[in-house]
């Protein structure tokens, strides 16, 4: 018998598919997937983003880890780039206005900035295999840029995200994140706001800390933890292996993010990727960082989180009209096989997933 | 300069990428993909949707087009029938409850009804090439599927949705819609109906209406045309040859249509997809039919109407995080690229295209 899950943060219904559910190992890929990235060279001649290849890209924003040197000179370990073929460009008004010649719709020029960040300097580094220490430079300069526009008042959110694999539709294949920053709040973060607000004001809580408080306390879903974050297949999941990372202390903007949260969330975003990418061999997904706008924090309703999505099935018409997705794994086996054939990533195996439900 | 749309209908933005824009013809696919599917022979042995084949269905619901002949024989022109395997299945008690074992999630049994609609007899027709005729006995068992669902009591709405092409999600190639009737109103079309109410009270109209009359008076964008229904690339169409077809006169149910809509409905969609079938070369695509929900009618402020959007772009971290999407195709272009590569379609010319704007 199929059932119906309704998500506390979205209100959202998903179908879990339970007869027809796919066992977890339907998923995984080949082993040769996996095992052809790291037999890849750490240098490619034509690839903008490898260390040596500085002229190839415009100049760098900002580069992490370079003691000494120009810019746009090897030494950096994570490199911020504008985008080369921008979807957005700091160039003209961002109001909206009503368009010449047609009576009711509006339009603006297209504000907003488009970077890439350079996650490592070699090519064939898995992002679950970048090791904790590169992974915090990687969240530094997702810190630091969400910091700089933040002082831009044309701009009312970042949005951070990453494509991995061609499916998920990266076209580069090394290492990057991207960020685009908008002049708009975009509309799924704003129901997800009026939703929290809306969830809040009847209940006096975030529903993202009731969810949170839920998953830890339930305990079979949850695929890492650690001091300030916990990594779950949430309740609702509307797609197979979609998991979240969700901060425990409950801040509504990523810029409240501490020194010491920072290492923490570059710890488990390592250990769920690798967890993702060894159980289902390097799986193509996409992942994003939800945030409470620019200029906002301690929202009491709002909670910034992390989603990732490996690209596993096709959204088709019935989802795409509706909104309801089929999930045809069932979340609770997604998380455990996870758990079980994520096997050890960077030194750490299965037992040692602190989780306290299951404890 | 990119820029920004912002849909009237659902309020949200699109970036029309201008710059990076490509070419219409860039997403034509080759022709001998649409020349392959007319090479087919119009019966299959294995397909369990070819005429002579109904025993490897589940029993028929009703067929449309057999004057005499038993239930589960040859002769039908459209046949529905249970999904052999269903998303959905009327059992159980459709109400939430909260999750045994778990203090706030909710679920419900998978409730609804998940049915199959063959849209003819032949195994190698393309949806764009049923012809009129036959495409008017499809729209006909819509419509009597959802006159159907509408005395259960415990269904709140009808999602009738194609998917065309395995890029698109079909498994099976024989030319089928499916119908998936849910207990909840889904959260796109509770969306729409939302955004609708709140344009309605703002402004006393329609936003369907409205942005219909400015496409028809603006022109450019307009696809297709006839007595009661226009197809047009929306103002701020989210994808690449994104097409929506709608009724001219203001209905908020699908259930309002009249015998000579459907006519009109069945030739609108007939030529559209032939449209996009011949320009484009065959393209896998999806559609869906939004409705207001079931059992209601005569709301102002809401308007049934049919998304067609071909799958030509992969949507990735960006479009999935924010919603915001990045259409790398001018609208404008693509409807022109439709009327004028469109060709001929059963034998109607572009230049019979009724454009009101443009005459």
């Amino acid at each position: 018998m199929p059932e119906y899950r309704q998500d506390l943060t979205t209100g959202q219904w998903v179908i879990i598919a339970t007869d027809r559910a796919k066992r977890p190992e339907t998923f995984a890929g080949k082993k040769e997937r996996l095992e052809a990235r790291f037999e890849q060279p750490p240098y490619r001649e034509n690839c903008p983003f490898c260390m040596g290849n500085e002229t190839l890209t415009p100049p760098e924003i900002i580069a992490l880890g370079r003691d000494s040197g120009a810019p746009d000179t090897p030494g950096w370990r994570v490199r911020v780039i504008p985008n080369k073929y921008p979807a957005v460009e700091p160039k003209g008004n961002p109001r909206p206005e009503h368009r010449p010649g047609e009576a009711i719709f509006r339009d603006m020029p297209g504000y907003g900035i488009h970077e890439v960040l350079v996650e490592t300097p070699r090519h064939n580094l898995h992002p679950g295999s970048l090791g904790r220490e590169q992974m915090e430079l990687v969240v530094e300069s997702y810190y630091q840029r969400f910091q700089h526009m933040s002082g831009d008042n044309n701009l009312r959110y970042v949005q951070i995200f990453r494509n991995h694999g061609r499916e998920a539709g990266a076209s580069i294949e090394h290492p990057h994140s991207q960020l685009i920053a908008l002049p708009i709040v975009p509309p799924v973060v704003k129901q997800e706001l009026q939703r929290s607000h809306d969830y809040y004001l009847s209940t006096e809580g975030c529903p993202y800390c009731h969810a949170l408080a839920e998953e830890m306390e339930f305990g079979s879903r949850v695929v890492a933890d650690n001091r300030f974050f916990s990594a779950y297949v949430p309740y609702a999941a509307h797609l197979p292996f979609e998991v979240w990372i969700m901060p425990k202390q409950h801040r509504s903007s990523f810029q409240e993010i501490s020194k010491q949260e920072m290492s923490d969330l570059a710890e488990i975003m390592d250990r769920a990727l690798g967890r993702l990418s060894n159980a289902l061999d390097d799986p193509p997904y996409n992942f994003y960082l939800h945030s409470s706008p620019l200029r906002t924090s301690g929202l009491p309703y709002y909670h910034w989180h992390i989603v990732i999505i490996p690209k596993l099935t096709t959204v088709a018409g019935f989802e795409m009209g509706s909104g309801v997705f089929i999930n045809v794994t069932v979340p609770e086996q997604a998380a455990e096989f996870l758990r079980e054939k994520g096997g050890e990533v960077n030194g750490i195996r299965p037992k040692d997933l602190l989780c306290p439900g299951s404890a």
